[in-house]
């Protein structure tokens, strides 16, 4: 894909909406696209985690290890960004990601994240909301698992 | 409180920590303190969320409601940011918080909320961060959960 083709594919990108051109250049020589066969996974939970990814195309599955086996808390597509908790807080991976369909990615390391999150204060209210979204779904389940019990 | 006590009370809360003095005198205007008795609630899980809280001292609980009861998921205390979910992605409060001492906190009014992370990159990560240690905590939480079910 040439730089020009790649910046399109990233302007389309909402979290980037607001970033210019010129800086998507930057961002597409600085990032790196990995692809993932369905099956695969981005990462595994426990493991050290160094970078976030942007998802540009396919869906993958937030899994979650627990003593009765694999829970899928989540599902993520197309333009979702997932990794980011563990360059945040400097955690272990607290869950693992798995492509159910074949994906691309955009691979953000922290350094790049935190240089981005600097100067696009619209990229951390959307980050910021997106974590609120899953803190939010993952209370309720928590909610409905006491329930249960 | 002077407002210059108010601006150096303002300034030992670590996410204000790198905002000039004078920005702070506009929060000190803008913002409103409040306080509440041990035992009272700031809200309560379900209410609509138009405020988030900066603790400036005491101790709260974090309580959902489960078909089994109340469940205290996390204690929070001074400089500790609540009640930011509701105002980020409008929907209704996911917990109750319930002040285990006298409480006092600084009431960020949603508006005021999106102007501070806009102006200072910093409280943003700050933000990000808190959000993630509650992501990761309550993660584990369900984890436990589902392993004991």
């Amino acid at each position: 894909m040439s730089l020009n083709e790649e910046v399109e594919a990233l302007r389309s990108v909402p979290l980037f909406a607001k970033i210019e051109p010129s800086r998507l250049k930057l961002l597409a020589f600085t990032s790196e696209r990995l692809t993932f066969p369905a099956g695969q996974e981005l990462f595994h939970q426990g493991d050290p985690g160094d970078a976030a990814y942007i998802i540009l195309d396919g869906q993958a599955d937030i899994v979650v290890d627990t003593l009765n086996g694999e829970l899928v808390v989540a599902k993520v597509g197309k333009y979702d960004f997932v990794g980011e908790i563990a360059i945040l807080i400097d955690v272990p991976r607290t869950a693992t990601i798995r492509a159910e369909t074949e994906l691309t990615t955009l691979a953000i390391t922290k350094d790049l994240f935190f240089r981005l999150i600097s100067e696009f204060p619209d990229m951390s209210v959307e980050i910021m909301r997106e974590l609120a979204h899953r803190l939010e779904a993952t209370t309720a389940q928590l909610r409905e698992a006491k329930s249960a019990a």
